[in-house]
């Protein structure tokens, strides 16, 4: 640990400064961003407000995650959500508690991450709080955006005979996941190991990279609105697809049925869940951070859905009084559960 | 601790439902509240953000600050930078991190705080996420609010000859922290006795006020307004008079004189730093959370300034050459340093 800098030698101006100078602004909406009391923000049209905290010990584990994808992550997790509302992530705010085994060249790896997340989603970090904590690391982020009133796509909207679709594949992330503590409890259980055994992980390189480096779907939201098409309900896969389908027909209430054939699961994603005697089915319904777009479309968009790439259709929206299930291979209707990815 | 709820009988969701069903929307500006991927807000003003993060056993102690003042306080923080831009806040979201040592009954309590804050300054809770933590308990608020472009104002805007007013008075939530930390000594060390010694705290009732219920200066923000006064700069005093003052002349490139026999100090603070044997101008220039308003005012304000209630001329804003300095009783010129609140 030669060479690191203790975060007590910046003090808390200096640390935010240093931190949060690199990060150019983007957006003609951000008339102030760090340096007030407030971040001041131009807003023509309606604003998103979304946030996510994220803890270590319960969110992450640095011992297999990088301080600068765990940066990266921490913020397009709140993108996701601003896309889940058909919008455009424009500004972060970032608070971070920092206890004293952090110095600043983690928090600059941190921030790296962030840095790159805002590159690449044309967001601005407008302000934050840094603090110390006397366990661990704390991020919490929030994320403005804004889109035109009549864009805005909520979770209440899905009508019975909707077209159900979902963007990429599903239940990779927690595959990845499942690997990472796989192999971490080996080097903790093998005496003298102290590191990952680096074979277990090949061939297996897109689970990692689905639960180290979430993606957030702007490209979706950029090719539904080429195609012109509006949907009529949407929300992200954090806490995997079932639960998910749960808020969209509560809130639209209304029923739907999805189909197992149907459901995409990279190859990856299934034959690791075969080998760890895993439903992969059950993995694709229920595991989370997959941060895919979950969203219904009228049927009669069903031809602007067809040429879209990455995008699944998967089932249907129904009436209410049907329930929420999933048409299994052999033909037979399963009620599905509403498990979630608890957090508390 | 029977007969309390376990925060695990309840779920994420049927909790963030139970603590946030009791919220009734006050603001024709917030077009959707809790239950969607994002807040969906209406911006015809410049839209004003911030956020800020609370840590146990680095910004409270639940020894002595009631949950339910804890909750009141992480609020009325965020209305406060609000104020501090002559805005007004509308929109908070809350997200908690709670270890399991809390129950639902705990959270109901910080909520209860967090909807006596929204009551008293007219705003709306839409948003925030609910999280298990490892260790103790997090809270993070982001507030949004908003003001007319041409009324929004920055610490930048500060010239000589200015006159610099602060509201209410300094030190005073200082020393009732000051009080508090001596009295928890006393529990801590002397056997068998787990209350506080209520006689301690007679006669020192304001400053534990200050303390555990802070106020944010709405009432001079609408003062300023019917007087028709636009400060040049303005900041709310978290970190103490002199931080603050620093970061203004910073922020502005000016110089200032603060006049020691001009600081309003309250008696009991006063009597307390004799009791302690602290200097009280330290205690008024570097004590934190105060939250009270510094700003400053074009000197053609002063007979404007003269009739509001509870607004104090402290000094004025020279050339940026001339420094920071406090006027002493005795004639003494004294470069002031900022100390600021350390939080890391």
């Amino acid at each position: 640990m030669q060479d690191k800098t203790p975060i007590s030698k910046l003090g808390e101006f200096k640390l935010i400064e240093h931190l949060t100078h690199d990060f150019p602004q983007k957006n003609a909406s951000t008339i102030k961003g760090v340096g007030d009391d407030c971040a001041v923000i131009d807003s023509p049209e309606q604003t998103l407000v979304t946030t996510d905290m994220l803890l270590e010990g319960i969110h992450f584990n640095l011992e297999y995650c990088p301080l600068k994808y765990l940066g990266y992550k921490a913020a397009v997790v709140n993108f996701s959500d601003i896309y889940a509302m058909n919008g455009k992530p424009a500004q972060i705010t970032v608070s971070i508690g920092v206890s004293s085994r952090f110095n600043v060249e983690d928090l600059e790896e941190l921030y790296q991450g962030l840095r790159w997340a805002c590159e690449e989603h044309g967001v601005d970090l407008v302000g934050g709080d840094t603090v110390a904590s006397l366990n661990g690391l704390v991020i919490s982020i929030t994320c403005i955006g804004s889109a035109p009133k009549d864009k805005i796509v909520y979770r209440s909207g899905a009508k019975p005979t909707d077209l159900i679709c979902v963007s990429g594949n599903l239940g990779a992330a927690y595959m990845g996941l499942q690997l990472l503590q796989r192999e971490l409890e080996v080097v903790h259980s093998v005496p003298n190991q102290s590191q990952f055994d680096q074979s277990q992980f090949e061939g297996r390189e897109y689970l990692l990279q689905r639960q180290l480096k979430a993606q957030a779907r702007k490209d979706i939201v950029e090719q539904l609105a080429k195609a012109d098409i509006l949907p009529t309900a949407m929300i992200d896969i954090s806490d995997g697809l079932s639960s998910e389908l749960f808020h969209i027909c509560k809130q639209s209430k209304v029923g739907c049925t999805v189909y197992e054939g149907k459901l995409p699961i990279d190859e990856q994603t299934a034959r690791l869940a075969e080998e760890m005697n895993l439903n992969v089915v059950m993995c694709a319904l229920n595991g989370g951070e997959d941060y895919e777009l979950l969203f219904t479309c009228n049927i009669n968009d069903y031809e602007k859905l067809l040429p879209l790439d990455d995008v699944y259709i998967i089932g249907h929206i129904d009436k209410e009084s049907e329930g929420i299930n999933l048409a299994s291979h052999d033909g037979e209707t399963i009620p599905l559960q509403a498990q979630g990815w608890k957090n508390v």
